[in-house]
């Protein structure tokens, strides 16, 4: 195991009717600017449950964060929180409006160009934050991360913040959920877990069981659970999974790759593909690429999680693949490049901007531009 | 899934040589009591690697915190912190001298007997504390409870804090650890786990997945742990593994038993049987006692840590609880009353101490004075 050092402090509120908690949670003293995707949370009801906990305080609301949210709307918070001299942010959706209210936490104590913070990749202060999560997937509101884009370049980066102070997660705000946006959460949550588990076995015999531990979990679930999203049970698991599945506890002492993460940033730059919808097609090309380096965690995951036990060791690595791409099909999500009409040129893009940025992703730093474009081939 | 609220703020700093990391962790200008147990950390090192890192700090030590810390000892120290004006403590230990630590931080700033702050069970208010652990077992390092004793009514009780501010973990500080405080430290590890797991299946499969990754752990390190206990790879999982056992990681939106601990503490009152030693004793008889109530988690586990696929309910769930029993003995403790030599006379002792106390534990509250002894005579 390597040395670590871990930390969360997130106070997680769990569970049906918890929103209400919100007017305990915040100071009674701060001026809140509550941050917003689209209108969803209007028809859902949890509008209606943050406006009522948030009685007595000074509320300012901004609407419109975006999917991949771009420092140009962004900005705009930024002045509206400064102008009405906030000082507690809640950002009400998924992890589109919590990431970039992480933005906006920073932006807002800071003189220059929002931007300037994305490209330096950390936040220097930052106001306190809290989440309403309504969509499971990215984890955001128990970690410290962000993913911002910029619609000018077609860029979209990294950035780290701090964690939310706290943040509320009710299932049954999730009822409402499109099936594509319940399969994509899935599909993220799964690839954030095999991200910090599909290098090398038993770094962490424990990190291995609980990261398997979400996978089955997510694999036992998602039958049902794309067919019936208003089983409270089900999308507790899904929710939890979520959470769970990219805020370090599954993290400690062992190497991460992020490697199809950093290929599908670029797919949503410069496509506009939904984060989920590219790892989903990245990460299969990835495994078919580095099978050989990767084979002893494959043999593992592909016992553990899909219960493969005959074959050759290339037979059985060659099976948990196609397990893990099929399941991804099961979702009803797109696997190949063609499917969502990116060629040839997109690849080259690629490979051209990782080459400049001179980059090395994966766990041994050894996924530049040119292996990416092979992964690229490979999820032809 | 049941509601909940999940926060552990505790920094985990785990690793070779991370104790150095106590001149950075301990505010400059904090008076500092650093408490200790007997005298095996002047023997292994980290006497020495403590007093390094905090030269310059202005320190204050109190030795002697024994096993199943008894409030006689911790006023000691609470008066010399008192005197000393301290306002950080840094527990150097195992969970008795961390968990004393936690009563003589709150302590300190109360007038009155620290005792009444034990029956009242909980802190009113406390000075900062962090660890540096040199025995995984109890958990301590990474939750807010604590368990003292006191001598003069042979009584021991549970008693609720803060979290330590941060945790330092380095595995080869466990090199020179007597064997059966390993065997004890994973048996106590197991045994926490199974409380916070063994009542019935699916309130959260994640967290049934993750409960059951630290029983796969504790039994494929086991055989060889207690061999060679200067194997840094098997410490850091058992290191990792306690913290993880007792810290909410696994307790999120479940139900729990603890009456297995609750019998477990008299026995020690009564006899000073380690901890970990009780535990052993009584999980297995409680099982046997409440074997029908608990069949459905009993199959699940069976299978899933044991392999247990064969024969009817009642026979895999006999099975199960005759694996459990299997795995506390080849850890070479004894797992019956008589072996050590808890007679009949104990058993009706802490049926008239439990009945007196009106006490229900269990997941259902129903493990009253009665149901104890039921316990107890099927632990014979």
């Amino acid at each position: 195991m390597e040395n670590f050092i871990f930390q969360n402090p997130t106070k997680l509120i769990f569970g049906k009717g918890m929103i209400a908690n919100l007017a305990k949670e915040i100071p009674q003293d701060k001026r809140v600017l509550v941050t917003f995707g689209g209108g969803s949370v209007k028809t859902n009801g949890v509008y209606e449950q943050v406006k009522t906990a948030l009685q007595g305080f000074e509320v300012v609301e901004f609407w419109g964060i975006e999917s991949n949210p771009s420092v140009e709307t962004l900005q705009k918070a930024i002045a509206l929180g400064k102008e009405n001299k906030v000082d507690f942010l809640l950002a009400v959706g998924g992890g589109s409006v919590i990431d970039g209210t992480k933005l906006i936490a920073a932006g807002i104590l800071y003189d220059g160009d929002a931007w300037d913070l994305v490209l330096k990749g950390q936040a220097i202060d930052t106001l306190p934050l809290a989440a309403v999560l309504t969509l499971p997937a990215t984890g955001s509101e128990m970690n410290a991360g962000a993913v911002i884009s910029r619609k000018e370049t077609v860029e979209k980066f990294a950035f780290f913040s701090k964690n939310p102070v706290f943040s509320i997660l009710d299932p049954s705000t999730t009822f409402t959920l499109p099936k594509y946006q319940v399969a994509c959460g899935i599909a993220d949550t799964y690839i954030h877990v095999m991200e910090q588990y599909m290098t090398t076995p038993n770094q962490s015999k424990l990190m291995d069981r609980w990261a398997e531990g979400i996978l089955q979990t997510l694999v036992e679930i998602a039958p049902s659970i794309t067919k019936d999203t208003e089983n409270y049970a089900l999308m507790s698991e899904f929710m939890l999974s979520a959470t769970m599945g990219l805020n370090g506890f599954i993290a400690m002492g062992v190497r991460q790759d992020w490697a199809t993460h950093m290929i599908g940033h670029e797919l949503t730059a410069l496509h506009g593909i939904t984060h989920g919808g590219t790892l989903v097609i990245v990460m299969p090309g990835l495994l078919r690429t580095l099978k050989t380096k990767k084979t002893a965690k494959l043999l593992q995951y592909g016992e553990r999680v899909w219960g493969i036990t005959a074959g050759s060791d290339e037979e059985r690595a060659d099976q948990a693949i196609e397990k893990t791409e099929s399941f991804f099909r099961s979702l009803g999500l797109a696997t190949r490049l063609g499917e969502v009409g990116v060629g040839d040129e997109t690849i080259v893009e690629i490979e051209r901007r990782f080459n400049k940025r001179k980059v090395g992703f994966g766990e041994d730093g050894d996924i530049t531009g040119t292996v990416s474009r092979q992964i690229l081939e490979n999820c032809k």
